[in-house]
């Protein structure tokens, strides 16, 4: 809203002229108290952004970087943000977290932030933001998207990724199930329509299958739920609840997150089931917290510190105009533990 | 560091005049492009705040609030970030993230913070921090503790505190062990020394086996590992690990946090152990992760949401002047799952 919200505005919504507005903005001691408060309060309810601010941007922007996350309390990017913060205070930045709830506001929120905050530059962390979004445009900031690769959607945005090749990693898990002599493996999918990881994860899935020659069964294709956080524990544990109430046969179930992984694990022991001796489970992300389990969740790794690293890196880059715009794919690794059985 | 540094120390460092500092910081057009980005270079790297910006200060401060965590990645923290950002932005406050690694830095860094950002208030999440610190009452904007609270040290800090009675709360869970049976309880308490929230709970194992006629076994006293962040998943595991190999009988672990009872499962299980059958486990938190755990933790439930919303609450009282110096205790709540077998 910022953006549309001039001080003539502000002067005529408290009905006062323009000058007091400046002084309530600069505390001005000869403004009556009650008036400044009142526009000041005016000022905070329409997020209006002083333009006097101009002239000291080069001292008030110079330093700040935004890590902007969807899923702020996911596990496996919480174990990223100390090393956003340590590397971009190590290159002089200040280093700002901020939670957005889906994609819908991302865009906007990115370009409210960058206003406000006079940002140096953005990393987009998770979320499920189409790279291609005009609207994204209009953030007049270097901006780069980790973990949110373009393996899917058609065109390059004009910004980099670091990420993972979501497709070929997921294939690759699958692989290892029919490997493992699974044919009727469930999985647990993104919310439907999600094309950005985890669309790309769902289409490994299908790969794989297809070239071991097993037809995909659409009844073991499970989609989290639209009203549940995605990617979360709630969100597997439900979803696998309802797949294992539809009665359907299937022998392994693949998460396409560890955190997801773990509600499955919830779902398939409130139902007197062994793992792996009735269902083998896998997840995808390699968090720490999978070690843990029991048994321990065979995953897919992604180099989540390494990704971190390159993507200030990238935008450090971007920022002095030393580097153009690439996509930036990250190896995983297959890690098997305790969760899959060998069968057939 | 900033606080020492004057431009007359940039220039001298970079063999200019002060006006030529001046002229660099300002993006004067005047100036020799590489002699600004060496001065440049030398503000950021000694972390310099133009005096200058003081003048400035009723445009640039005015709105941000900081949340200084210490544990990051926490998961009992980061279910609370949303709830910070959410009320802040309700009150036309902007919500900066920033994690520090231990006690020592606390204070200092939210100094260095406070200049740098112009701060409203602080809330501290978490960590180590003796609230009668001297050097926080160097931070010239009011502050919260949350999570942390007044129970060990004894006379009050010059700020507010948000958090539980650690003692009584911890006292109630380990009575429960006791009318459950257990004599024999081990407690995996915080790192050695650590007199907040940790030390709290330690005091109230002590008072519970003591009231209930049980002599404290010190053999049975596991303080979390220095090296390792405190209250992880990781920590628990470690220690959890050398209490079994220590060859002490106990028929219970009391963990102070849910994460740490998370990693001592994982120990259990390693010792091929069951839970409860073998050995009991408790936590302390009430993260949602508890509850996909197989068994079910048993636990004591901080009402974090609440207090995230009543830290905020504050701190704008404070801000405002509406409101001195106080401690609020939340209530706790006992919440038996499937981690606890009755005995004897």
């Amino acid at each position: 809203m910022s953006e549309n919200i001039t001080i003539k505005d502000i002067a005529r919504i408290c009905g006062v002229g323009v000058s007091t507005v400046s002084r309530a903005i600069n505390d001005d001691p000869g403004i009556n108290e009650k008036t400044k408060e009142r526009i000041l309060e005016t000022v905070r309810k329409f997020r209006y952004v002083p333009n006097t601010s101009a002239r000291n941007l080069k001292m008030t922007e110079s330093n700040t970087i935004a890590l902007i996350v969807c899923g702020v309390g996911n596990t496996f990017f919480t174990s990223m943000y100390d090393d956003f913060q340590n590397e971009l205070e190590k290159n002089g930045y200040d280093f700002l977290l901020h939670s957005v709830d889906n994609d819908v506001n991302i865009p906007a929120e990115a370009l409210r932030l960058s206003k406000e905050k006079r940002l140096k530059g953005i990393v987009f962390l998770g979320g499920w933001i189409n790279p291609n979004s005009k609207s994204l445009l209009n953030v007049n900031v270097p901006y780069v998207f980790c973990t949110v690769s373009h393996t899917i959607e058609g065109p390059h945005a004009p910004c980099p990724t670091v990420g993972i090749d979501d497709i070929a990693a997921s294939k690759r898990m699958v692989d290892y199930l029919c490997d493992m002599g699974h044919k009727k493996i469930a999985i647990i999918a993104g919310v439907e329509g999600d094309m950005a990881v985890a669309g790309g994860r769902l289409l490994g899935y299908r790969k794989s299958l297809e070239e071991h020659g097993i037809e995909v069964d659409e009844d073991l294709v499970f989609h989290m739920k639209k009203d549940i956080d995605e990617f979360t524990v709630e969100n597997g544990y439900v979803v696998t609840k309802e797949l294992i109430a539809s009665k359907k046969e299937f022998t392994a179930v693949y998460c396409i997150s560890d955190l997801t992984a773990i509600g499955a694990y919830r779902a398939i022991y409130d139902a007197g089931l062994k793992i792996p001796d009735d269902i083998s489970v896998v997840g995808f992300d390699g968090i720490e917290l999978g070690d843990y389990m029991n048994p321990r969740i065979t995953t897919m790794v992604q180099p989540r510190h390494e990704m971190a690293l390159e993507s200030v890196r990238i935008l450090l880059k971007l920022i002095s105009q030393e580097e153009g715009i690439a996509d930036t794919v990250f190896p995983t690794e297959l890690l098997t533990r305790d969760s899959v059985k060998k069968i057939g």
